[in-house]
């Protein structure tokens, strides 16, 4: 795959006008691919010397356990999303990824990372803006627990995995096709899965969005945006601000 | 102050051995310091144009007010942190900062720092380590509000506090001061005002902590750890891993 079809490359595009240096480190990172099954654990929480990846294709979460058994989902990674950037400069991971799908992804040594950082303060600011922008989704997910309804924590939920996936060139206004469950959905929306049952049955009744067989389709997209409070800003994904 | 005493060198020192250059660059960052009163709203959420600042002495907290006019606190920050890193990088700021008391910060230039990176890549992944940091409380305070009962949340969130003041040099093992009212902490933790008065003296009858008067007093700082599930280790504070 050519380093300018990658989606990683495509949504830092998004913040800076890379270079021909910027897309040789970006080819760097991604010098060695590989490919995990679903389910597979790709980063433990609380182990040390964790590598990152860059994900290519597929989709993974990230998640702790806690002390009960719980888990609670702190975001879904889908194509050009870093996985355990924090891993690599952290003594250990404060996070578990795992594979929801088959997935292909890059490994990234910290290295190479800092390497990179060195040569193109450029490129280091996009990342910066990369992982400022996974930390401002982290921050709606948190707003999403403290202070919606489980109606509005869906239908917020589901409207920004859509406008990411655009973002890297997968879905559109009308829908996108989604394999997670409704148990992934519980854990990403402190629910339980009968629970997320009957929030997607009330949103569908409602003509707000459907959930079904695998895909997702905005029945009413702008109605589904203000019911949910849904304001994309938080993506910031109107075009470089560093030319 | 001699930029060796900031709260910010300090807390970056913990990650990276600064050279001079560092240091010069961080000094270049904390030129213009400034006072703020209590309840000053320091950056808005929506507004474009922002500037970060170093926060050197007081507390601010930094939210999101939604639809309905209900607030949640994302954050809480301290002397050593960053306000507002990612409205720099951000075209209009996800969230707003207020002063929760008379503070002095120092404004920070999205220039200044966008050279500091090209002329220190040790630093850049310094602060890149900072706002990881920041990212990992954040997501626990997710965790905090998609899967722990409200005394647990407290716990939780009073232990994190006391850990983050330690490292730049203030509180102990033995508690803290706190400027924090109940109405921050019913916002911090998705309570309203009455519950957590409740939750508070609930933590008190059991002999685990005290917050009165603007003190935290750890009563039975072990116990109150296993309770909250309260693990250290997302803070990462085990010294230097760049040397």
């Amino acid at each position: 795959m050519s380093i300018l079809k990658s989606p990683l490359t495509r949504k830092l595009a998004a913040f800076v006008a890379l270079s021909e240096t910027d897309l040789d480190i970006l080819s760097r990172f991604h010098r060695s691919k590989k490919t995990f099954l679903p389910g597979h654990e790709m980063i433990t929480e609380g182990q040390a010397k964790q590598t990152a990846f860059i994900l290519a294709e597929g989709w993974a979460c990230s998640y702790k356990i806690l002390a009960d058994g719980g888990r609670q989902i702190v975001d879904v990674q889908i194509p050009g999303d870093f996985l355990g950037l924090r891993s690599v400069l952290f003594r250990t991971s404060d996070h578990s990824v795992e594979a929801v799908t088959r997935l292909e992804a890059s490994v990234v040594l910290a290295a190479d990372i800092l390497d990179g950082f060195g040569q193109s303060p450029r490129l280091a600011t996009a990342i910066l803006w990369a992982a400022s922008r996974d930390e401002a989704m982290v921050v709606e997910h948190l707003v999403n627990l403290g202070r919606r309804n489980a109606e509005e924590r869906m239908g917020h939920f589901l409207l920004e995995i859509g406008a990411r996936l655009k973002l890297v060139g997968l879905g559109d206004k009308l829908g996108y096709d989604c394999p997670l469950t409704q148990y992934h959905l519980a854990d990403v929306l402190g629910l339980t899965a009968v629970h997320v049952n009957r929030v997607l049955r009330n949103l569908r009744e409602d003509g707000l969005v459907t959930f079904q067989k695998g895909r997702v389709t905005f029945d009413d997209f702008e109605r589904l945006k203000e019911f949910s409070g849904f304001d994309i800003d938080y993506l910031d994904h109107d075009g470089p601000l560093l030319h």
